[in-house]
């Protein structure tokens, strides 16, 4: 399924309009504004939760909104709170693991197209 | 001036490792993750500071981390609080005033040359 310009947030969006996505695990997403090539989402994880190590062809830049994550990019790792962030270069594996409960804002470009529902990511 | 693949924040950023730029008016910006294709960036905002409007060629999302701001983009006002979101397409004119002191995170693709200095942004 191809992307159109149709595939694109409303300009303003209100986090009490937009669903919470449970990933399981004690991970939850909303999806906040994008287009095809750029894609913000919040990420809200309970304490222990593990976002396990992937990886995908978008590069990634994520802000530490709350909480303590202990975060894997490629080989290295490193202790990240509230107002720290980091950068994923494309197809590099990354995991996050919430020391404690907290939030991260997940930043993809490309967007990613599964999280649409598209066939291809 | 030509970006060139070094021009990317190391991988883990943290906070008090980063300079402010006082940008006056009562805001101040910190540049977190990002290479050349994708730029984050925090913005702080004391109660009453205005982004006045402008527009880039780079579309923009933004999360509003706290506070409450009036976001006009295009011909659209709206009144943003802690969790919404915004999307600018390119080159669309948007500005932001803090309505009470907050911070935004402001997210471009393409990164923004000028913010790390380049001549053309």
């Amino acid at each position: 399924m191809e992307m159109t310009t149709k595939n694109q947030s409303k300009r303003f969006v209100f986090s009490q309009e937009v669903a919470w996505e449970d990933l399981g695990g004690g991970i939850r997403r909303q999806i906040l504004g994008y287009d095809e090539h750029l894609m913000l989402v919040r990420v809200l994880f309970e304490k222990g939760a593990v976002g396990v190590v992937h990886h995908h062809p978008h590069r990634q830049t994520t802000y530490v909104e709350s909480g303590v994550f202990r975060v894997r990019i490629g080989d290295e790792e490193a202790i990240l709170k509230a107002g720290d962030g980091f950068f994923v270069p494309p197809d590099v594996p990354h995991g996050a693991e919430a020391l404690e409960a907290g939030s991260l804002i997940d930043v993809f470009a490309p967007a990613r197209r599964s999280f649409l529902g598209f066939d291809e990511d």
